[in-house]
């Protein structure tokens, strides 16, 4: 037997000699226990010791890891770390919780905090801190700090991850908690009931929940305007001309697909406020709740705006490579070649350089809007900013971005909206159908900063209500639409 | 009179009986009230309640809106909510302050926290705080928390909106606001007394305040550059050739603007520093405050630094369109067809390849150190970044940027400063006008970093005074220049 | 004498008389003293009278700087001052240190916080918090605060900036400065004891230490490829046909080193995680530490991509200038002259169109995505995400980032593989050396996504261990890989 294992069985001896419980160590309020020597437990601990606690950790084998565990905790066997401290951290898989089971003696009337994560949602039946309540019913389980990696544990809160949930039946041990959470730098924010465990350990399994909906959006718009395109365009071309211009599929196309899909998104993503502000019209005051599909629309603008952009960002990369793509530059060898050997006389046209030179400039215009648009909604950012800067930024800017860029689109289009040869088999170009919602939203913003409506919008927003003005003058609060 | 009706008036007769004063509820610590049940009202219970308040909403009709408030909130009527609070948030617009007149006897000695705003600066005669005192003489006003929105009350403190500022007479009231204020998560930063408050108002109205100035100077120059440019090349074109050539407005002469405007507002942002530095030489002391009008315009660098950026994009972007503009697309295709007909050879120059290549490239790598200091100027990163990171990127990179992007307009320019035919009508094209303040700033800088220069600077800096050595050697601080 | 040299020779008389000692100020709790009237000294007076605090100023002439100070500190000789708190901050250059020697009576047993810092590393032999406690051995010294400037000491703290690191050898005093730092908004860490203080007054002399070895990697790179390709292309040119084509190491060449350079740190940004994966595989465990290089290029991984992204940014711009060269737009000229010339008929070939065109869309799709991970690698979006979502857009859209851009560079090579005239001087050219490690880095990711060894994978770093399944189930931690 080695000195090492000795020493280990000796621990757990301690730790489960009856003997123990008769004289335990004084609880102290300035040590806490963690049980686990995984990743999110060592880096706990660690974090735990930096802010001035005395740390406990409860390891079956209290001697066998201690290397890896930060300089300055404590090792023992489960039991004696449970009796320890008043607080516990369970920083253990929900598998291995029966070891707790014969703890229970020890365990009575301590603050347990499951800090555990499930692999996928949905799999387990109850929620873990529930399931650790059943088992070890003579404790007080609070859920909580569940959503922190070990990385964001080792390395102190910072801005979006400083907030900590938790619930939990009893409030003086969600107190507790809260005090521990307080101390190592977190903002601790009580959820309530035991019963929400199941909701805070969904939350660190979320992807992208806000982006699900803006990205199908993008997705189905691209494919449908994809084969739309690559009807009227390589399929016309092959069926009317017998021409193979397949090879266009891989930038022209992108290229057209690109720009509608970002000008429908960018219409969609200001769509809904204008939408809301008639129905707050119409319904004369503000202190009704949206419908819940509009609600949820206006929770995914800005997702649906920096989509929006990316569409426009991959927009002007296609199209800055055009010159130097092979079948343009064959093209314009092509045409040189043949205005020489037709021996043609080319005239410049003023109006042509003109048109061109201001559907170019609106659209650099119009990204150049929109990537401030886009830098502004970088968190920081946005928190720099006051709320009638963001206000100002997000709305006024933005809609002139939308003016931009449909102002752009319809020059692009020209003279070509009134010329037959346009529509193809009688069905519109890409641009075209692209430019109605745009339109749309354009005119109903024209609509609201008329001045009449305006001035009723504002009062609305400050809390005036239609038909109501003397019933309820005081609980109405201007500031925020 | 319906069930709900009825209790409304119940709670209303409780809150006035005068009964009530005899047997107040007893003053609990952790309960606070809250007037107004508007957007910030209920954001800001909502809020107390996760941090482990008791909340009170005060209403005139105590359960008409019930709905909407956040669960686990009490609501009653305005007397008997602020009989069971000491500390009584007033999320109400101002023109209703009157309500509380009648009130005074429960209000005596309560913290009232006026949370207000206008709709724009100087309103009303006086701060909302002051009419608030004014009109509750028994109580203690403390303006504070006015610069948060309902949005950061409900979605809690992030990075730049931690700070609630409070100002008020009463220390202990505003010693049991910050106290509240920190438990919320916020860090709360007393401002004085009450007549701060109408500063206080006056924050959530700004709109960029700091960005005016270089905007200002920023559309100054462009217009005077457009004009100029208008003249010497459009006009010009016209009087002397009869050319038409206005269609040049949209790309080219916005294309000459944007990198004229571009360099000049860089060298602005560089001067000031080069400026501070040769007056701490002339008066060999850090300890003296510089002309107003040096720090103003030391504290709008960085908006300047970021304007620029915005004009360098822009000239990016106008210059990589250029070989899809149609005038440019005709052109091409015209000199060879002139090639052709006239049967000219033309022959490959090596030094124009160069020059050429040279000039572009520059400009690549100018534009690439203007991206990073744009990226290095986002809140988030220059938290990440030590005092000295932060000061080697924005002042030797920054330099370097200034340095690439001069060589780059030098080399635009080449052999053309000495050729008579660009200096139409005797006026100098727009990039030898730009070329003198950022060659001014670089040759000062260059002064500078000069050893015995330097080493002189180093040393006021770091609190050495010329004539003063035995003065007062111990108050100096050599860490922040 | 003038009135102000009067009082200020009193208040020293006061605070040298040895009368005042035995009449000591009441020793407040809520006042604290601050040594020096520097940027820092001030800077930091004003923060903590802004957090509530009584603030008095030692200063050795305690009346000549006051119109400097914050309103509302008191200043007073350094004796006085001293006795006047039971804290104090030592905000004054190491050199003058000596000033507090005679004061040692009135400092026994005050809390010295030490906020200096030095010009560079290893300038003293000793910390200078060490040194402070030698020279006042009766007080208790603590190191801290010296990782903020006086900047963000006024400003507040903010995000990355709210860690403020101390240690000393007294808990006690270690505590009391702990208390002060929460109320100013800090986050105070305790390193330990004192002699850790020489590490903290190198924290703020760090100049990028972790962006050296990526910088250093990235410019050997681009060093080693720009003298192979300047062989290969420029010195090749001039050898074997007497051209001078060295006009092209300003574009050219530059645009075959950037994207060279870019994709090879690209895959050293994602080799080191495919390598530990296949050691953990190998060893069994997740347990064991990886080898110290290994360590060190993980935790480079950021930078590592961050520096492929500036170099990726510069190829695009340096493709995109491409037409708008002299030495292109000549041989564009040339060449249709030469077809009129020769009378020769080009045909299309779509082959080649589809080649390139989808070359190119590879190259902005590859482009886009590396943008999107670049933005993703700001603090304030790293803090905005989750665990989950953090880790698909680093791992899964990154893997994705390194195939498009490998197949954007195996598209441009094409059918120049197997062309004997591609490799000239047997060299291969550079493009297919930088294709190997990317190939690599994708074959063997390709083989850890492969269903049976992913599973061991995902097992291992749920805390499986390979043979020892019975001996530690209770550890274990499946969170964080």
């Amino acid at each position: 037997m080695t000195g090492q294992e000795r020493s280990e069985e000796k621990s757990e001896c301690v730790s489960l000699s009856p003997m123990m419980e008769a004289v335990p160590a004084p609880p102290e309020s300035e040590r806490v226990c963690v049980f686990g020597t995984g990743d999110l437990g060592r880096s706990l601990g660690l974090r735990l010791l930096q802010a001035g606690y005395g740390v406990v950790f409860g390891s079956r084998r209290p001697h066998s890891r201690s290397s890896l565990l930060p300089h300055g905790a404590q090792v023992l066997g489960h039991a004696a770390a449970a009796q320890s401290a008043h607080l516990i951290f369970i920083a253990v898989q929900r598998e291995h919780y029966d070891f707790l089971v014969p703890l229970a003696n020890q365990l009575k009337g301590k603050v347990l905090v499951d800090l555990s994560n499930n692999l996928r949602k949905n799999q387990y039946p109850e929620a873990n801190a529930e399931y650790l309540q059943s088992l070890v019913p003579g404790a007080e389980v609070v859920k909580g700090f569940n959503t922190l990696s070990a990385w964001s544990l080792q390395n102190g809160p910072s801005d979006a991850n400083r907030q900590v949930y938790i619930c939990g039946e009893s409030v003086e041990a969600k107190q507790a908690v809260i005090a521990v959470a307080t101390k190592l730098g977190f903002s601790a924010l009580d959820q309530g009931f035991l019963s929400v465990a199941r909701e805070l350990e969904d939350f660190p399994l979320q992807l992208f929940p806000q982006w699900r909906l803006p990205l199908r959006i993008s997705i189905g718009l691209s494919a449908a305007f994809f084969f739309y395109l690559l009807i009227r365009y390589v399929i016309y071309a092959y069926v009317t001309q017998g021409e193979d211009i397949s090879f266009r599929i891989m930038v022209s196309l992108a290229n057209q697909v690109c720009p509608i899909v970002s000008l429908i998104m960018l219409s969609l993503c200001y769509l809904p406020g204008v939408l809301a502000s008639f129905l707050q019209l119409y319904r004369g005051t503000k202190y009704r709740r949206f419908p819940n599909w509009l609600d949820r629309w206006m929770l995914c603008r800005k997702q649906l705006g920096l989509l929006s952009l990316g569409f426009a960002f991959l927009h002007v990369l296609y199209t800055l490579i055009i010159p130097i793509r092979y079948s343009v530059m064959f093209w314009v060898t092509e045409h040189t070649v043949s205005v020489i050997r037709e021996n043609r006389t080319t005239m410049f046209d003023t109006t042509t350089a003109w048109h061109d030179d201001s559907y170019l400039s609106l659209g650099i215009l119009g990204f150049g809007l929109y990537v401030l648009l886009g830098i502004t909604s970088l968190p920081s950012v946005i928190n720099a900013l006051s709320w009638r800067e963001f206000s100002f930024v997000q709305s006024k800017l933005g809609h002139l971005t939308l003016l931009f860029c449909t102002a752009h689109t319809y020059l692009y289009g020209w003279n070509r909206f009134l010329s037959s040869s346009t529509y193809k088999w009688y069905t519109p170009p890409g641009y075209m159908l692209c430019l109605v919602l745009p339109s749309v939203v354009l005119l109903l913003k024209l609509l609201l900063i008329t001045p009449c409506v305006d001035r009723t919008i504002t009062r609305i927003r400050q809390g005036w209500e239609r038909g109501a003005d003397q019933r309820n003058p005081k609980d109405s609060q201007p500031l925020i639409p």
